[in-house]
């Protein structure tokens, strides 16, 4: 693959034979996909894990390869709609929801619909600042909750305890290739404390950055997805303690809920993204 | 005053004196009232800066007394909805409101209408989390935007100057009664620099706050209005730098705005709010 615009060449290449080996009818079709979204001209602004995803037209492209009305949404965005319309989020009318993987994404649910704000660029729950003096992040800024509490950033602590021989049981897990957050995981399966704490520290980041956030969106439901929770309890009670600490008054009893959907949620949250376009008389919010 | 029921009495005395004197023929009663609201219900839940307000069914009270449809709303959210019909955020479908005072509030204007989450408590920027070690907050938790940057927190700073010797103008200033935000000010204008750099530091915290909820809430303007603002500038120009820093992408040409309005924010928006209970076919969100 050479760049961006032969990456959207082979999305289509790839739609196209689906569609005729499966031999659907396709009224349209909707990607989820990483970064920035203009949702509205269909254009991936910026994808900071996605080398060349800038300014990259990628709904028109696919539409031209074929013939169909083509949308694009911001993956966290899609499953957050996945989640209110099929999973864990069925029966709220608002909906938070957060995706924790390589990066951390996030998606907001108003009314049952999905809100994008100004420019459809809503829902970057990963660039919150929660430590001012954290570590640079991939936007440029410093401390984000994506700098702090991710794929990356896990991988990163996780490097930092083999490499300062803080956890011979670690350096056993990786046996010298570099740590991600499966290794780190791995180690504090095994007893190794200091994963242990690094674990649930970014749990406990975690929680205090959604309790925030339900005090600002008062959501009825947070919901979770992502590589992250295969972190289990050891990550997600610490979150849930302190996202029940910060969130104010009656807003403590927001509901914490892990996905229902897993990695289907996108899928099936940009499918009914493509049905809202389609009925243009309906407000995109 | 003897308790909160009494205060809502003697407002409700108040309300029927103005109604008397004006002659004016009032179809219906909204409040703006500090605290977490519970506006469909009409009871203030908790007002942590006001004492004894705790579950106390302010609308039903007054209306009570006045025999008119009587609404309450948060502060800042009415602020907010003042600001967007009639103020700095004509024009803009999606705007965030900072109420900058004793305490922080906020308030949030989705589609041109005041977005109250799932049970009247959205908007409650005050409290995110941005230093985890910070000072205690009035809402139990620490570190809350609002134990860092507020007139509260501003005046304990201030206190905390002259206390310990490291500013000779502003003991001047004070004189021996204890500090606050605008005697804060006042020593940075003639020219100490530690009460300054407390100033330009808590305008950097606040902006990094609003920055955060940029990326999440993606509105088109951001609309600040309170007593701190008159620490003019210097105040709010580290406030508009770090927004704009933080806010990522597209997002970082969100306008900040300062009120139009000043204190009447509160006033129309809370009379936006009466006509929009009135007319009960038009929904809430």
């Amino acid at each position: 693959m050479t760049g961006p615009a032969e990456a959207a060449r082979l999305i289509g290449d790839l739609l196209g034979a689906v569609r005729s080996e499966s031999g659907l009818d396709l009224s349209a079709v909707c990607l989820g996909t990483p970064g920035l979204v203009d949702a509205d001209r269909g254009v991936v602004i910026i994808a900071p894990n996605v080398a060349g995803f800038r300014n990259l037209p990628l709904a028109a492209s696919i539409a031209e390869r074929l013939g169909l009305p083509t949308f694009i949404e911001n993956d966290a965005s899609a499953a957050a709609l996945g989640e209110s319309r099929f999973g864990a989020g069925i029966g709220f009318r608002h909906l938070l929801h957060a995706t924790l993987g390589t990066g951390i994404g996030g998606g907001i649910v108003i009314n049952g619909r999905l809100y994008r704000g100004a420019r459809g660029l809503a829902g970057e729950i990963g660039h919150v600042v929660i430590d001012q003096a954290g570590p640079r992040c991939n936007c440029g800024s410093r401390g984000c909750l994506e700098a702090l509490v991710s794929g990356v950033a896990f991988a990163a602590r996780a490097q930092r305890l083999v490499d300062r021989g803080r956890s011979p049981i670690l350096a056993e897990v990786t046996a010298g290739r570099p740590a991600d957050s499966r290794d780190l995981y791995e180690a504090a399966v095994r007893g190794c404390q200091a994963s242990r704490a690094e674990i649930q520290n970014g749990g406990h980041l975690l929680g205090l950055t959604l309790g925030g956030l339900v005090n600002v969106l008062n959501p009825e439901v947070v919901t979770l997805s992502g590589g992250l929770l295969a972190m289990g309890d050891l990550f997600l009670e610490p979150a849930r303690k302190a996202m029940h600490s910060i969130a104010y008054g009656p807003a403590s009893g927001t509901i914490l809920h892990v996905s229902t959907l897993g990695d289907d949620a996108g899928l099936l949250g940009a499918a009914a993204v493509a049905f809202e376009r389609l009925d243009e008389s309906v407000p995109l919010g």
